[in-house]
């Protein structure tokens, strides 16, 4: 057991604290296989509700899930000349099947742009079979040099939208639709506010025309990529002969689309909200989010607690709230606060005999705070406490965002802030990559988004950061996962 | 599109048959890789509510998700002996990564025993560790020589589930457990009645002390082995070095099983009811359980029967019951009838200008009938309709299987049966691998089960099939899939 694990603190070494977290929460474990790790049941479960929430946002929105295979001829890579530049070097490779060489190697998924539109030239004959919609929940192997449990692993969990379309105008607005979705997400369901808009050339998806990013920024004020949505124009299309009659009798290439999120964003939560302690997980994500703790000395009392944290369970459960009742023998209450704490659980119920007489519970916060609240009127006192936590962790992680975002830097205050606190640095840009190539050397931090409008500065940056002539764009600058 | 596909009659080519079924319903489609097919999202929706089921019935029994690497180390599966014997022939192996020669090559999992038990070894240690109830959603590679949709692929989606348990008593327990589950769950979700019962040594997973399995009988009276429940004894604790501490203070290796189902189980939901017009898909797994077709002549008449349908459509969905409203201008309601039969879908209600002012519709039923239902009853007579056809479908499937089992067969008459009509040979067996193997070379039928109490005959049989001595067991002879 963990239980007895040491978070180091977030001021010590960041890495670590990260890495320890994790290891307390039990949320995932190193493998034996290289850059491979092994997701635990805690943090499945984390997954699991994210992939609900967002599953049901994609159906909403018209989507439909399906599967396409995992292994694909690395003849297909190639037929996109920026995608098989940007993904061939990350492959895994499949070079004997059955006990036989094969014929052509086959490259385990970097990504299914390839496979999918190997398919869509099939099935997609006309107009009407237009749009098509679809996401795919898989795995995914790009090879890594260097691992980082949820961050960055060799094979990780994701889901795929692939949509194509008639228009290119179709196709860019379904691009900014799951960026939408994305945000949406991330902001109501994880209590991370990112900061959204399109990337610049040298930071767009291998083989995209653009690529959209939500960005945001964890507590050591360094910026996670949390997901991205691309506009592929007709790249695929052209590649794959997907080409469709439209309605006046012409043929066309569809155009089209693609967007992902991955197990990453496990990561992102945790270096969200997290503190010293261990977990902090916003209440719609936690597996458990009520632990009821009941607290005896004697086999008397046990009784008398006992029933009563059952019934506090069981009130709360129909409720639809997600509670654990620890019953454990032989366990301190202290021990089981410990245990729970670090797991993330939002909201702890303790019940003791004096409790049980005064027909009360403590409740118990994980984000501080302690007070009675009467049995009569629990499940409303614990869903509005769960509403808080939740509303309370965005607030925060937004004021905390805000506290380290600089606008209007110049070269040395931008250069200053990569060495010293980090943040985001926004800044004018005029638009050359040797500027952005030229920050990237002297600070290490790279355009993040070119931010859409609502973040953008008023007024607008006159000059480039980096050059000084005028800026044509405004860029977010920060060092990233 | 594929509305004018043709099906061929099963009675001509039941293998042509159940492609030709696939194909109109669009349940998936074969892919450029070699034995990989991809599952299109009709087919998809099906194998999501299975999962869904599944899950909660997983879940109900205390069981967890977690995800462990799809790469394993070669050397892993050589740790037990069996195992290697029975699963290297089949895999597919990662050579190259990240464009260099890996020292070791990487197996992509044909199951995943191996790994997990690697893990447990580090996370159990006591007995208070113990039991461990794991679950893990994934996909998997077993290369195979002929392949079919569903049924057979190189790649395909599975859950395995996994268990350590202190006693071999226990882990016993949990194999019957699950057995019990997967028999439930085909009964009730995919009208789907197998035998159950413990396979022989010959036909046991490879790594197994014995495998448990559910048998369905197909409408060509070939059997489908369904699932399997494996009792693992301590074979791979002992590979893996897995030992925990007793509560007496000792060391012991932990007992095991593992268990699993896959997307096969799509494969014989439609070998189980479907007809020669398409798909029969039990209501509890059907994607669409009701299309409501508007029939109109005129705008005039478009306008009130476009009305009155999504009234329908709206009531049945707030019941809970998945609808899509068929209001497509420029196709005609024959055709439209013609794709949600081709599809499966148990339940049509046809809304033209005299149900409205009847205030009726029609419920036609895929498994035959039609009669006008009352608005004001819509509710209440789709839902009994659908209920209705779920346990007809059982029914019908249970009195199939066993109009086509035969008790107590001779030599001949198991021989004759097989190289006719096929269905489920029940004979007896004197436990000799020498008869099994003569019974197969002789019929091409293997043991597919010996039966649990419930499904055998009485009397028992007296003597072995195949060398008339004294029977110990009762044996089920078919040919499989």
């Amino acid at each position: 057991m963990n239980d007895e694990l040491r978070i180091t603190p977030r001021s010590a070494d960041f890495a670590a604290w990260y890495n320890d977290v994790i290891m307390r929460a039990q949320l995932a474990d190193y493998s034996p296989v290289r850059g491979c790790m092994v997701i635990r049941p805690h943090g499945y479960a984390i997954w699991e509700l994210m992939q609900g929430a967002l599953d049901a946002m994609f159906k909403e929105t018209g989507h439909q899930n399906a599967y396409f295979p995992l292994l694909i001829p690395q003849g297909f890579l190639a037929k996109e000349a920026e995608h098989v530049e940007g993904f061939a070097p990350q492959t895994a490779v499949v070079t004997r099947g059955g006990g036989k060489e094969l014929e052509e190697p086959l490259v385990v998924r970097p990504t299914s742009e390839t496979i999918i539109y190997a398919m869509l030239s099939k099935w997609v004959q006309s107009y009407r079979d237009l749009p098509v919609l679809l996401n795919q929940w898989a795995n995914i192997v790009r090879w890594e040099m260097r691992t980082r449990l949820f961050l960055r692993t060799t094979e990780f969990l994701w889901q795929e939208g692939h949509t194509a379309h008639a228009t290119s105008h179709e196709a860019e607005e379904e691009t900014l639709l799951i960026l939408g979705v994305y945000r949406r997400f991330m902001e109501e369901w994880m209590a991370m506010p990112p900061l959204t808009g399109p990337k610049t050339e040298a930071e767009k998806f291998a083989g995209a025309v653009r690529t959209y990013a939500c960005e945001a920024l964890m507590q050591d004020n360094k910026a996670l990529q949390a997901g991205t949505s691309h506009f592929l124009g007709q790249n695929f299309a052209k590649a794959f002969d997907t080409q469709y009659q439209t309605a006046d009798g012409a043929l066309d290439y569809v155009w089209s689309s693609s967007w992902g999120v991955s197990t990453r964003l496990v990561g992102g939560l945790i270096m969200t909200h997290s503190d010293d302690v261990g977990l902090i997980c916003p209440p719609r994500l936690a597996p458990i989010q009520v632990a009821v703790v009941p607290i005896w000395r004697s086999d008397a009392e046990k009784a008398a607690v006992l029933d009563s944290a059952e019934q506090l369970a069981r009130a709360l459960r129909e409720a639809g709230t997600r509670v654990a009742l620890d019953d454990r023998d032989g366990m301190k209450p202290g021990a089981k606060y410990y245990e729970w704490e670090g797991k993330g659980v939002p909201v702890r119920l303790e019940v003791g005999p004096r409790d049980v007489k005064q027909q009360q519970a403590m409740l118990a916060r994980r984000t501080g705070g302690k007070a009675p609240v009467a049995v009569a009127g629990i499940v409303e006192a614990v869903q509005g406490a769960l509403a808080e936590i939740q509303d309370d962790l965005l607030a925060a992680a937004r004021q905390r965002r805000e506290d380290h975002s600089i606008r209007g830097v110049t070269k040395e205050q931008l250069i200053e802030l990569m060495e010293g606190a980090g943040g985001f640095a926004y800044g004018g840009y005029c638009g050359s990559p040797e500027c952005e190539a030229g920050v990237q050397q002297a600070s290490k931090a790279t355009i993040r988004v070119l931010p859409d409008e609502e973040f953008r500065s008023d007024p607008a940056p006159a000059t480039c950061v980096w050059c000084g002539k005028r800026a044509e764009l405004e860029a977010v600058w920060a060092r990233a996962y």
